[in-house]
């Protein structure tokens, strides 16, 4: 038999700040909510113009997953928001049918607390829901048991920091930077390469337990095409407020020396070419999602957003010790940029991919 | 469509203890895992001989749900033998198939600590594993998705207490005593209306959930058919616990008046009978599991055993600051009447249901 690997053996888990406290990702994921709220009407287009009813027919239950979904309330919505759609679509095309049943699979890394979202899921809910926890760089789910995945903010996660950039005797050691982006073409291409890699295990992985001519929606931050790998702002502000404790002695150099962000953003290109090397999918739509404004009580908070996003990852490196400080400096020095995570260097895409026949 | 309702409405929940602490179900279940293990044999028996593969041939996806199943290690071992037998049974009707892959679903209380069980799940396990939250008086499934399900030492759960039992103007109110057995007509009625009220919930609702040929095995405490309804030593030395704390002036005797324990100790009788007016199921075998000698260690933390069951139930109701007074005094009581609790008045019915074709 196909033996259903452990999926936490593919990558290290960083997963969202659990709980519902002030930095919590429950709290703090208004940013990427604004964008998926947007998305949203993609997704029911596409769903409208591309679901083939006929896929779950036999069944009479429509299965979907969110992957990566997190704690927070993005997901409820996002999938009350599909469903929806494919209820229209079914009514639309199967009068007097039998209506369709619903499963939603929630999935997330082991680490992900499946309690507070288990305790959150909408209590008048109109699907059997189930939590699978497991990085989904592997296998989750059953061939061809899945007939749409949803994934938001997701995939630009590396499934570990490429091996190289923190080895200091590699050419592509990363040493005094976080990131990859203003750093050499060594870094760069270290980075690239894990992110293909990474692309293709989650492909390979989902084409298996697709049913063929289901749909997947992802949300995708990149970067525009040809352009070269911008600075992410953020990050730059989180390397410049670490470099600082490393000048009053708060961390050693070389913890920063040997710490990297696993983020890599992507280009319409890249992703093009990682779909068809993969050869199961058919690209049905894919595009920028516009630049949202966000609002001022969002930029007010963006060190707690940001902390709900990396805490876990900058504690296993530098330990809990430095968090309040690291993101009180944080605030400070993004009051006096704010104009520079303003103009927003990331875009966000919306793919929509459809799994080709056998 | 048929709305899949909020499960969790259907009942109180008090699940086990979580975590891994001395108090936790984990490490208190050694008791439930002796009947458990031996129950394993005869659920491989009914497997060899009753198990359809047809039934899972058109996806080859085997999946099964553990109901109840807590956080502790029963669980995976149980599951681990129903797979095993499963491919056994594969394997010599189906030679040269593909092998089928199998998706176990693991469920409890929305309450319980699916994160440990997450965290706990066998590195090398070779099922997809999903965890799903509510009570299974309700839906917690889509319509014929499952084909085996277990569940052990939970359906002697009530999903509430009888309403009237705790009402002081009812005839049936249980002044004085935590449990029926001993007490009036009217309390040992109004349990047992409930027992088989939440029994037909159940039935019902894998009925629907099971496809047709699909198997479910139980183990359930009950009573000798023809048997009144004998008291519980372990509840009787609770009660016993809680009356003391009552003269001592710790717990107010009203509070003790209001209390039960949401128990009922079936026979194979009321069993067959409930079985019967369901209608969609045969009864494959029924019998009751030997008795178990408990280890002299178990029975040494006896009172950590019942606390990692009941702190839930007692907490919500009296308290957390009685439950270390409250447990201590159950020790030392139970270190004098010993004997009592190994005579072992409860039986443990292992019962085989195979879903009827519609």
């Amino acid at each position: 038999m196909a033996a259903a690997q452990d999926s936490s053996e593919f990558c290290k888990a960083f997963p969202m700040n659990g709980g519902d406290g002030p930095n919590s990702y429950a709290n703090n994921s208004a940013i990427q909510g604004k964008y998926v709220d947007f998305a949203k009407q993609l997704t029911v287009k596409e769903i409208a113009e591309k679901l083939d009813i006929e896929i779950f027919r036999s069944s009479n239950t429509f299965r979907m997953a969110d992957l990566g979904c997190s704690v927070g309330p993005n997901t409820f919505s996002v999938v009350e928001t599909i469903l929806e759609a494919v209820q229209l679509k079914y009514q639309s095309t199967m009068m007097n049918s039998e209506f369709p049943e619903f499963q939603v699979f929630f999935n997330d890394h082991t680490a992900n607390d499946f309690n507070m979202l288990f305790k959150a899921l909408p209590r008048n809910r109109r699907y059997y829901a189930a939590g699978v926890p497991g990085s989904f760089h592997g296998r989750i789910f059953p061939n061809a048991s899945i007939h749409f995945f949803h994934s938001s903010f997701t995939v630009h996660w590396l499934s570990r920091v490429p091996k190289d950039v923190a080895d200091r005797n590699s050419p592509a050691w990363n040493k005094g930077r976080i990131e990859y982006s203003n750093s050499t073409n060594e870094v760069v291409r270290a980075y690239k390469a894990q992110h293909a890699e990474d692309m293709e295990c989650f492909l390979n992985a989902r084409a298996l337990e697709m049913v063929c001519g289901g749909l997947m929606v992802l949300i995708i931050p990149g970067r525009p095409n040809g352009t070269r790998h911008l600075a992410s702002a953020t990050f730059q502000l989180l390397e410049a407020c670490l470099m600082e404790m490393v000048r009053k002695g708060v961390i050693p150099e070389e913890r920063v020396d040997s710490f990297n962000v696993p983020v890599y953003f992507t280009s319409a290109q890249e992703l093009e070419a990682v779909v068809e090397q993969n050869g199961c999918f058919s690209i049905e739509r894919m595009e920028h999602l516009p630049h949202m404004n966000v609002d001022d009580s969002v930029l007010t908070n963006f060190a707690s957003h940001l902390r709900a996003v990396l805490e876990g990852l900058i504690k296993q490196h530098f330990g809990e010790e430095i968090l309040d400080e690291l993101f009180d400096l944080y605030s400070k020095k993004f009051e006096q940029q704010r104009f520079m995570i303003e103009s927003g260097r990331t875009i966000q895409f919306f793919v929509a991919l459809k799994r080709k026949e056998n």
